[in-house]
């Protein structure tokens, strides 16, 4: 398969490309994350697999899935069911061919949580989304 | 922290309680997703987290991260940065105390991906969305 481009802007994320490779792109934002008080949950590695699963070569892509426990704790507490839309991903992936470096998105708190009927969460995206933004932006453009 | 009340409905997501007791209802959920081509690439102890990282007892609660791989490769092809919304997130919870049983449910992925302005991502949702009716259906009520 060939992958699809990127595309710009999208509605439900936010990000940037960085001038890092891949795998220091990553480690980058695992560090700038922690900063931020989200500690990494999940991982999924998509080109390893696509690879394993449909035998197909991807690019060097990433879904991390970053937990702030003390929002993840307010955002239970204010509604049981949140559970369907924690953690908050994170993907990194590696630059076209023809650009190189990385692009970091993180998925909108805000839009996310937007799907919710529950005023009480609207602040716990809020913060949310700050930390996502200040981690993203602290990475080297 | 008291946590919250089942909510329902909700609008980003189905299922149902179930007569299991939890680990027996959360086996019976991996089963399911299995039988629908879903295989479970995270998971995600709330309890476990809860306890470790806020020092506070929460219910039984786990949330499965689940992936139909042949779908996610169309997801990808379609839109890159769909990584952000993946994987399907389904959660299994123990039931009130006064209640018993246990509750799955699934992300809605039509709702999830009505976030995203893409055509092409809209026949992927509704497959992975009856696909996902499918396996909590197949739970005993």
């Amino acid at each position: 398969m060939a992958d699809a481009q990127v595309k710009e802007p999208i509605s439900y994320g936010f990000g940037k490309k960085v001038s890092l490779p891949y795998a220091e792109a990553v480690e980058a934002t695992r560090v700038a994350l922690k900063e931020q008080g989200f500690g990494v949950l999940t991982e999924i590695d998509i080109k390893q697999t696509m690879k394993e699963k449909r035998g197909i070569d991807f690019r060097p892509y990433i879904i991390l899935g970053a937990c702030n426990p003390p929002l993840a704790e307010k955002a239970l507490g204010a509604e049981l069911d949140i559970g369907l839309l924690l953690p908050c991903n994170v993907v990194i992936y590696a630059g076209a061919n023809d650009e190189g470096g990385s692009v970091v998105k993180a998925m909108d708190p805000e839009v996310a949580l937007g799907i919710v009927d529950n005023v009480e969460l609207a602040k716990v995206a809020l913060e949310a989304k700050s930390r996502l933004q200040k981690a993203l932006q602290s990475l080297p453009g």
